[in-house]
């Protein structure tokens, strides 16, 4: 008898969940959304073994159930289901930001599971029709489940990683994940938002490079989602932030007092923290921390 | 009887010139360099139809030389070499900054023309083991003509833009150059070198999306040739970072009193500006810009 895995939020992410998994084990993969187009579309491009718009008559059914909905919409999905999900069976999520999400989860009763995901994988763009299955190609694959989850969910968390192509699972803190997140990647979009502010901005057709256009690309980005993701993490945001603004004025009081040989050491010392970065290799990372800091 | 090209100084960018030059109408490219290796892997791998470490030999016979040095390499270049280019002959230049370049050419004798020029093409590797023909497909091809430069030379660098495969040419003078490439090009670089210097930056391994990684991608650049081109252009970079800085710090403002409304509409308006300045055609620009200032 085959189980089922419910991707909850066809969107960009639940879209390419739903594509990634197809045939993994004996599931089943049925997907829910509240749109009709969105749902047609998934229909059409066996987005999903099913689809439906009732979530109620899946979630009871569903051994695995994926939430791909914005931070709130996983709040509000938890407290409307909590009491219909299969007893015994795990809920997930892939959500950017983890602290708000395992809090939000406290809502489920004991003997449904819930660890955390967070599969670092996204494009600049949204919805169902930008969705693909090899989204999640050598994406770093985070998990932070609760002290108390089963190990055999863990583990199938790990297949389903491997499965749509990580690169790797890490496993951690929600915490943790919310600090190192800012940095990583709600910086980078706060970086591409305020490039965009500058009022050169559309005078400079046909003088930007590479460089432009990748800093630049994750801009163009989801309003209603990213609105949540940096709220829900604000007071981490606001650090790396802090920490970004103190190193940028450095460079620039170097460059304002023509420091040639200040501006040199400073490339010299930035320049080589990256190369190091790039150094492939277990360990690695641990070891270069003195070098560097 | 074929003309010349002379390539002065066959690193990343010098290298791929000869090769996307290679018979580029009829002319002869010949590449020169002063590193021995440089010179060997040329030959070896067909980079110019022929090279050689003497510049005094081939400068005087040279039709057009294109000085692919850095910007100190290149002014000292032009003065040791000012009486010996081919009376009515064109020199130019690959250099990311303009002004100090165009300035250093008028040591060049009235017979010479000079027009600076600068392809908007690059990796974060140098050296001529990383050049490759194709390097400038689909790059602004900026040039800087005196009001002086013969409409011929003007034309021939059109069609040289054209035969590398540029995506366009624009002109402009020198100063404009130097004050939207301290935003496109040189702000970039600020901003990936100062997200490297991130305590988090080792801690991070695991956690990084593809965002992080474009935003850091030139981070590992070319010491000496960056130090130049920034601090030649200190004031202008200056004036961007400032900007940068105001921007940035009008976000953290924003998260930092949990202002969900303020951050809200932020996201949406510089969210809209990137979607804006991606809409392709041309006199879009101009249009646009009562819009959204």
């Amino acid at each position: 008898m085959s189980k089922t895995i419910a991707v909850i939020g066809l969107g960009l992410i639940g879209g390419s969940m739903a594509l990634a998994l197809k045939c993994f084990e004996d599931f089943e993969i049925v997907g829910v959304d509240v749109s009709e187009p969105t749902l047609r579309f998934a229909a059409e491009h066996s987005v999903g073994d099913r689809v439906t718009a009732e979530a109620g008559e899946v979630i009871p059914q569903a051994d695995v159930t994926i939430l791909c909905l914005h931070p709130r919409g996983i709040t509000r999905f938890l407290e409307e289901y909590k009491n219909q999900f299969k007893p015994g069976s795990l809920v997930t999520d892939v959500c950017g930001i983890k602290t708000a999400i395992m809090e939000a989860a406290e809502v489920l009763p004991p003997e449904v599971d819930f660890i955390g995901c967070h599969p670092m994988a996204g494009t600049e763009f949204s919805g169902i029709e930008h969705s693909f299955p090899e989204l999640f190609q050598r994406c770093h694959f985070i998990l932070t489940p609760r002290a108390e989850s089963a190990p055999a969910h863990v583990a199938l968390m790990e297949r389903i990683a491997d499965y749509i192509g990580a690169a790797d699972v890490v496993q951690t803190t929600p915490e943790r994940h919310d600090q190192i997140i800012a940095y990583t990647s709600q910086l980078m979009h706060i970086i591409a938002l305020s490039v965009c502010d500058d009022a050169e901005l559309f005078q400079c057709k046909g003088f930007e490079g590479g460089s432009f256009r990748d800093c630049t690309r994750v801009a163009a980005l989801d309003v209603p989602l990213w609105k949540e993701l940096m709220t829900l993490n604000a007071d981490a945001l606001t650090q790396v932030i802090i920490r970004l603004e103190e190193n940028i004025h450095a460079y620039r009081v170097a460059l304002e007092h023509h420091d040639v040989e200040r501006v040199t050491a400073k490339l010299e010392y930035s320049s080589n923290r990256k190369r190091r970065m790039n150094l492939p290799g277990p360990g690695q990372v641990s070891l270069d921390l003195d070098l560097f800091q």
